[in-house]
């Protein structure tokens, strides 16, 4: 089960994982554990608490013995090149900002360093930024938009789960200024793990099962994400319609996004704009026409698939689908790693 | 919602249900089996000819002994007082004017006779009409917009399962006037029974759990149907966007539809409105602000939940919530066979 | 199963609901609801107090409008002829005591009464019985076995859901005692609704959907409650294994019950002893040589379908299928108070 | 995406996959894509002929270009060193004869070559066997069990998905005579992929979604292959009843396995049994007393869990868990290629 890969391992960057025993936390631990370049070297949660990572998680059984530790203020990370951090928003920018000082990098999964502005982050998040100066350095972690920033930076702002299906969804459209940035609609479908491990009654099985509903219709955290990144995109302001809904599966998101074309846009001429951007893109695939993405075909990969129609009326329909845990979370962490420490973007993301 | 019959016995009409062993004619069945007034006097269906219709279908067992029959062109049904068709478009047609000849009502599930125009239906169907002149005295089966009409008539076409979610959805909209004709997006997420009893690989278990999708944007036959009743309501043409998704769930519909507010349109004028077409229906709820459809609420019930809420940016997003099989189908099939003959309209439909 | 009343409305009994908010209480608001001779005249709970039952239930609305109430110790149900306690074992006894001191009759839903004997109770439930003298006159809730002895009776156990499905299953065989009472293997998988509508990382969705799972082999409560009843019907000891599994969906429990035949015993000879038991049951049917059970032909129904092979070994496999909430709860409740009152059995469970 | 490891890329064998668009095909070749020493050098099928296989499988879109092919009496494989043959029951024993006769090596994951009688196969199959000299030389393919057998060896008749399952269960107790050799039962829960990519009403969606039911009790062709392997275990006949049941998910099977102690048997002999057998096992893990194996903690991983348990009463009871499509056949059948090609045995099955 030696995974080096014919370089010598001393050449490995060691990791550690903060909040390994959540969803993230574990989807981040099985995709680093097949990184050819990565060693995890601690892992870190209040649960599990000095308990093999497999006592959580029975499938890393026989594969990874590492301990679970508890993240004490004095804990040296020191031996670390850098930190993922798999954490709920609000508490991530507080195990952060340390580690910075420390100067070990860190791959933020949480929203804290998403905003560029605080005032933008207290609005969404309810809560006063505590490290406003550090939401400067931080870069927003979508490789397909931001890859030579992520180069060698030190903290990167994991894009979140809904943003990144609607951000590839849309951005060939917007850089191209091919629709126009109001009326946008974006109907998003997402599977119950995005709701995270903690129990709740919206994630109790017999609630969500057999049942489709939305939720937190225009007030989601993620509109707010999602417009700053539209916005800088079609460089002026965009607005869009948010609404996510809870669908009884346990991964994927479906994006469904409604946009107006500006002015006479033929489908080719939209077809053009996608395959520029994504051809070489080793995780985004633009369907063919009449094709429509399927969020069981991307499960398990760092895959987003897009499907686009354009109707009679010049109303464009992007469906895009990604697993929320994997391009959505801990595989965009990865690859944004990969980004920073210039390893090819797909180490550790190939397999299919 | 007294159950009691208080009549006799031999007041109850008969019933003959045509594709008795498809998901809506058990539907159909189960229903009516419980309906105070109605007797099921045949089923007939090409499948388990001459079997118990237990046999098919075993939860009706040691509760109904019907044999299943086989429909000949010379069958009699002049015993029956009315038909319950749950035929395949197409296919219906061709079953329903020879009764209407003999004098027998129908209550025709498909949507055959659902377009005033034969050339609409011959556009969204792919062939000609066989009964256009029948067209004329159809009537749309959707007793909340059409009771008067219904009461006595002789056929009934009942509405499509997407139509009805987003016809009830948007109603109160359309004949107030309260929005904009252009620019509706119609995101229809719908469980696998919609597809019907067919196989099919995108009903195949392993393709469509674990899945979300869309099919047919732009495309479904279904669009058409509900421009065309969007624009009675509005008495002016309405143009929507609609885009179909599948959800690995066996019942429900839950449409989310996005408008446009016509001008300064309030919450509290939009909730009126909803008020004031829904205060005495009794198989449609408007729920309270910040509370959102489920599709398992309704399940197995013939009622449509409809949550309202307004975007900052005057959009307004509307979520309509049915059973496909039951108001999408075959209870509002018996809703309609209700306002036909004059019975309480929830009669067959009152259990929870 | 005629369902007119066809007596005033003034002879329904009244009945009050404790423990109405969880799902056995919502199933049997719904089953009663819908019973011509009853009238719901309370719901208590602790959650949901001073709300209309519809906001717990929003599949209530426009159907059902009493108010949730907080039962205190001097809540007075003088006006109410039975108690359907829907509360959790341990708890049910405290309200039950003071409930048959005061003349109510109660059909209790939970395992508190269902032990002959105090020392069994404790031992499976691991608390002392508040109430030892009252298991005296408590009547094991099955009304298939225990008809007679629940007409008129004051107290009601209503048997377990694990329990009905065995002891159905298995009853014939064991009463005209043509298998051997040592060796009975009962492994029995049920839907996650059996987990009741507390929070639990076992109830999570995404931990168990798309999972299949054993637990508390051979410890599980509901074993010494089968062992106990299987033992009367054998009139000797009897032992069982029992495994119970958590299978991803909301109801439904299937029982496959293996045991040994003694000595010569032919597939006629144990369809017989099944026919003479069931013939007449409205809710037991037994399935055709080849036939097997499907939970979900009984969702939803008061029904037990069974299937039995015998095979070359002199095995005996029976497979027994319910739907856990109505047959194993509320529905079975419902039977039991038809029995009691001496209503048609079938009163409130008729339809399909 | 270069998944060579240091070693020179012509040293990778070749392999050619024959149905390599069904379930166990896919399966196969997403697998085989990540092993470090095989090249996947063709796909045949006969469906989807003349396409990439992502126009099949849209999840290996830019990550696998390979043409599937028709596979003709006459075709080549001369440049392949091995066959995965992923086909049919009774259709791959017709392909499997030629292919060995050019002296290429087969994987062969249909029951075809499993039994070493072919009288015994007849009767579990129902057609003769083309072939009969072939089982001869086949190597039934469970490499826990027949490691060194499978060395070198030219066919490989991969163990069924039950079979599996149950004999990694009961294997220790087989060997050692800790229990029985009657009166096992194996009481098996499986997802629904195991019943292939074909259409089937057992596998359409609405009808065995929310649903769980047994099929072929005693039947089962797998019935005759475990009792053959159990009985070479035992060095003695077993027999077994075997009862197979659907579970709506995509994938996993758990067996619970019920056993007889052969007289006074701890649970410390029983569990030193399993400890001695798969102490070094890298794909088998007996979990600690008290736990119970989940199968979504073995999907998509070749690892096999299980769980034991001893009752008061001397039985046995075994839980085994693994993924179907890959411990249950195409993983199990890398791995056999390994141990037949002297690789690492978890080559291509290492990651998480």
């Amino acid at each position: 089960m030696d995974q080096s890969v014919g370089e010598n391992r001393e050449e490995k960057i060691k990791v550690a994982i903060l909040g390994a025993t959540g969803y993230t936390g574990e989807e981040a631990t099985r995709l680093l554990f097949n990184h050819p370049h990565v060693e995890i070297a601690r892992l870190f949660s209040l649960e599990f608490v000095g308990k093999r990572i497999w006592e959580a998680f029975p499938r890393f059984s026989k594969k990874l013995e590492l301990v679970v530790e508890k993240f004490e203020a004095d804990s040296s990370l020191d031996e670390c090149d850098v930190v993922m951090a798999c954490l709920p928003h609000r508490v991530s920018m507080g195990f952060i900002g340390p580690l910075l000082e420390r100067g070990i990098k860190v791959i933020d999964l949480s929203a804290d360093f998403r905003f560029a502005d605080p005032q933008s982050y207290s609005a969404a998040y309810g809560v006063e930024h505590q490290y406003p100066d550090l939401l400067k350095q931080a870069v927003y972690g979508l490789p397909e938009l931001n890859r030579n920033k992520l180069k060698g930076c030190s903290l990167v702002a994991v894009a979140g789960c809904y943003p990144t299906s609607a951000i590839l969804g849309a951005a060939p459209l917007l850089k191209n200024r091919l629709v126009r940035p109001r009326g946008i609609v974006i109907d998003a479908k997402s599977g119950v793990s995005g709701a995270g491990r903690a129990l709740s009654s919206g994630s109790h099985f017999p609630e969500c099962n057999e049942n489709v509903s939305p939720y937190g219709i225009g007030k989601h955290r993620h509109q707010p994400e999602i417009e700053e990144q539209f916005s800088r995109l079609y460089e002026g302001e965009v607005k869009v319609t948010f609404a996510p809904h809870l669908v009884p599966m346990n991964r994927g998101i479906l994006s469904t996004i409604y946009l107006d074309c500006e002015g006479d846009v033929s489908l080719g001429k939209v077809r053009t704009a996608y395959e520029e951007m994504y051809r070489d893109e080793p995780f985004v695939t633009v369907l063919a026409d009449g094709s429509y993405p399927r969020t069981a075909d991307v499960t398990g990969t760092n895959s987003c698939h897009i499907g686009i129609t354009v109707t009679p009326e010049g109303k464009l329909v992007v469906a895009s689908a990604i697993d929320n845990l994997v391009k959505g979370a801990s595989g965009q962490g990865t690859q944004c790693l990969n980004a920073v420490f210039g390893f090819d973007e797909t180490d550790g993301l190939a397999q299919l």
